[in-house]
């Protein structure tokens, strides 16, 4: 809540420092105007609220009016946002307005052609850690919008035992039993593994979940069988939207992918002054 | 410079939070290890001292040591930077201080591959406020270090007189005459123009640099013989990295692309520890 | 970590405000001291690090030393820490220091008597969210000192269905279905049940854990025959010390007190100068 | 005023961090609710506009109704507030709500149970510093609502010369004498001596108030004698609730007592949700 | 923008702190009044914006009315402004009020003196960076209300090379080649020159401005003569009020002065409760 | 303390903003310089160690010597404060290392030029809270520097009992009441008076410290008759350096004038890199 107060405060901040000093020397402070925001390409549109609370840290009686809610598919030409209010704010709010719809619309666009490979598959589609810095939250819920899942937010709110953890906890079994002892019985322990006798210690250890860490489809479907309901299976590492299908059919319970996010560019939308 | 401190605490805090549950349980404070960070793929890296001060906010004896410098191209498998400290503090930084490299050096490679186009040609790529909001100062630096220019840091640096401002004021030259008598003698006036009318009374205005909006080769071509050397030219407007070439010459001084910065994706870096 | 640097910060500030003007205007700047903090009655300490930080603020270079570490019982009488610096940074450090480590050993005291009553108990002793506002994770911190565990740090890490919940999505299947649905695969879902009707829901749901609300000892017991190891079974609701032993015999996994943070009292802790 | 603001900020964000994943996931944003606040044993009210400003930062048209003013006693079971708003609202600040009214009811009903020993005593009851860090202003306005007084804010509002600084400065004339050259006018000086002879030197260099630190009864009654009207005496250090009637009829003019604060437990209350 | 809250919270801050002592203990809270605040010495008002916002921090309902805009004058005696609300927030801001109008006020009532000289003169009076560290924003925006120029902002939206910069690079010529490959294209290059010579070669390096710096007349109107239009002339260093006419007819095209800010007093202004 | 972390980190932000665009294009990050800071006019110095703070934040291994302590009198043309580190932060740091120094050495010297008219007067001069906003704590510690005193540091720290206060509570003996039943023992009570049945009254009410506000000589020689001794007086309101010698004579305890902060102007100091 308080984080994207303070990166909308940001935003207009390194944007207008301080002042638009083209607007504010040629614009009346009282005058009004009305802009448009309209879609130059076809997008899943995310983050209305988020434009809609720029337009307000500078304008508090903005009115804004949308068709469309987060999630909605928006076809090129359509109008996705009208703004009504002192034209300086339209002007000085603009872009940084256009900048988070751009890249949060460009995740759930992005998201959404991922999630359309699954299509009456039973697997989650999940995101990773790899999002940009201060964004954390604003891409995850991008990543919702455009209809896949969260993997943990942090390394706060989730056990992931890696292979370095491993090392030093002298193998997977140990290293499940410590931390069992340590955390919230409400939080779940998922091991990393990357082969086969790894699968056999994480159930020995009763691990929740197992993420099979770049490994071939047919070294996946061992994993899968091997593991055979006892944990939740999780997939990582380098996989592309083609690959989807076939992984699906593996019976993995989930596939995680970092290209979710960091690899989403901003979509294609414009604002004009009427 | 304060603004990149809070950026990487804010970074740090969106994931780290109240801990990491798993290293903070598994791996004892005091261990020390050594993580080498290695491309995935060749790209023009960007941010190695913000990736340091990430490290550094969790260990402030830390060492880091590269071979390279931001603007140096590395080759796939190579290593870009060598970390040795506390293991906490490796595990803790490794996704934060990537999510920083991979986006900064994705934009310094992206931009690369447009300065490319223009090698030998008299003409300034220059880049847009088309940037991640909360990180306009480092995207802007990126582009430098991927050899293309900056163009305004915002709307406090620089005048940019839009088609808006225009139409209050009630015509180019009131505008830019208003203007001048307002701002500090050390801005330069830029006035956006859409056809060759405009240019005239942009030049009749004395304005300092005219860009010529969303034209076509040839309306481009008449608009920098119009002008002739009596205002600075630049285009801007949907350019992509195939138009770079006959852009230039048409004589144009400065060609700006919001494409730099918000059609850059993550290049791939992945952290090992030894 | 951010937090616990800014709670330092503005305790200091309500103490110190803008001097300490007794100590400024007697003590010379540079003059050094050596103090020792002493317990003054018998406690398991909790806190040096805190400690050790209020007084580095205040002198950079101050010197702590501690035969200790926390979780230790210390008899009356001991010293628990010595702290050699500025004279100035000692006199203005240590109600702030002191006040922290009161309220750290008071809560790490009281929570490990609480812990002696579960002695070979096949039991978890967990915390709540009754915390003092601002201190959440150092409380929970100071929990774990004592020989607790933590339940979930808050809102965000951990799903527990409550009543309210249920009447909204029309019953315990329905909410557990619909968040199933939503959260990441990481987090466990609790349900909060008060008979054993929605214990058999909460099963038929598949509740990670289901936490037995306000139950009287019997119904207790019945409701972990009914669940038979199908979920951990939690109990809640005005558990005193006394209780605990009964409580453990009935096989619950977890018992959850508020009493551990929010009925602590300061404990006795006095600073020397010599 | 900010300090208040900041702290209510930032227990919401420790609770709710990046978002309560129970109710954001099960309940609609629009649904409204009620609650109520309830008693769970008899207490003193402190913390009302607290409770208020928790909700009204959630939801900012909620509606707060009570019957009560802090500083007035609640019966067991009677209701304390009803809140009328959003449920999201109500669900997510309810504990936060809670935890500032339970601590603060806490000292203001801790603080009452110690002014009833004095009723018709000529004697100020004053608490010290010993307050939990980052609620130094919150619980100095629990103890007056408890109807004691305020001792100094803090280190910068009133002049306390102890041991060590007159040890610095050759004695307590010459320590009073330094000072009094240099601190405003509007401030009054406070020595604590330990002895007889101690109060002499303090009545010849004219201390505004004198302490008589940690002494019995007898050298109590000597000390206000001696002193005779010349300097306000306040008795402080390890005075339970028992001592207070006799320690009255010394003719002492102020008690202060570090429990007020730091022995008061949290209250019981809870919330209903209708 | 944010600047001025933030400076208007620490200023609020700094003068309440833990709460006014005297108003919050005799004035009821809901108690409503209405101040004046009167000029007692003729001067150009600024800063009613700003004194507008102390007020509504500390009321949101508070009125306020003002038969003046900034830049107005206002004579001995006369209201300035009407403000009516919570007495208690008349009395609390009522210092932080006009401490930022008899600033600001001062500021724009010297910079009016000086424009008064200017009279029909076509040169521009522009203030340099001797401002208040903090107030940068507020004192420049006082200047332009006292009806002068503003030199640039701060080191990053102006070039201006000096001496030390010149010495490094090894000659004007070279220090402008650099620069002006690295900087934006809406940012002029200024150069400092001592001698005629520099100024051969600020004009062969194509400098935008060129500044005279502490030269006298006679050598100013060389300089003018020499630089004959291609760039525009400033002049600083020690420039007095007397200074200005004989200056103005030398030819050059901006006058600097830090005496516009760092040598303004507060004017006399004083509140008034009704 | 940290106020004062704060407003270096502003004026450096408002300063350099983005980056100083001159300096960090044209100057080598690691070379080195050597700066001196010399008085342009005889001056009392102080901020020694704020202009430290500026420089050590931009170059953590700067440095700084000096002969002089705050309070010491320079000569014109004598070196203040010699700088040595990295050359970008000379240039960066040296105008708000400047501006710093100059307002506060400006107070000092105006202070001075005050108290040196009270030679061998047994009279205080004080300071009031007319000061910059966010500069109250420097500000009263330039008026120390001077040789003046402090008067409160703000609302908090002592009572002030205004007409206003006096008219509300029905007048002085029941605003003094009212006030000594809810103030800390050690806040001391002043009362502000306009004629002399008014002092009667305060003298009744037992107030600490009487304030005579704009009398004329002849009423304040009959108010300290008539007060004799039984509080301390101070008189306010409008004096001028030149009244002081008479006004002490009276035998008033304090005098207090807003001038000696708001009606300084800054010192002429400047910085020569070598």
């Amino acid at each position: 809540m308080d984080t994207l107060h303070h990166l909308i405060d940001t935003a207009l901040d390194e944007d207008i420092g301080p002042g638009d000093i083209t607007t504010d020397n040629l614009i009346a402070p009282d005058l009004k105007g009305k802009g448009v925001i309209i879609a130059k390409e076809p997008l899943v549109i995310a983050g209305l609220d988020v434009a809609r609370q720029v337009f307000e840290r500078l304008d508090s009686k903005i009115l804004l009016n949308s068709g469309y809610y987060d999630g909605d598919t928006i076809k090129e030409g359509e109008i996705v946002l009208e703004v009504e209010g002192k034209l300086r704010a339209l002007l000085k709010g603009e872009r940084t307005a256009l900048n988070f719809l751009q890249r949060l619309s460009g995740i759930a666009t992005n998201v959404r052609s991922f999630v359309a490979e699954l299509e009456n598959k039973n697997v989650r589609l999940a995101d990773t850690r790899k999002t940009t810095p201060g964004w954390r939250v604003l891409e995850k819920y991008a990543v919702r919008v455009g209809g896949a899942y969260n993997h943990r937010m942090g390394l706060y709110d989730g056990v992931l035992i890696k292979d370095n953890h491993i090392a030093v906890c002298g193998g997977i079994i140990e290293a499940v039993a410590r931390i069992r002892g340590k955390i919230s019985h409400l939080v779940k322990i998922e091991v990393e593994v990357s082969d086969l006798s790894e699968i056999s210690q994480a159930l020995e250890a009763r691990a929740d979940v197992i993420m099979l860490d770049n490994m071939d489809i047919d070294r996946i479907k061992e994993g899968v069988e091997l593991i055979d309901g006892r944990a939740l299976v999780e997939v990582s590492g380098n996989i592309t939207r083609s690959d989807l299908n076939r992984l699906a059919d593996t019976g993995v319970d989930i596939i995680s992918i970092g290209a979710l996010t960091h690899q989403a560019k901003a979509v294609d939308l414009s604002m004009k002054i009427k």
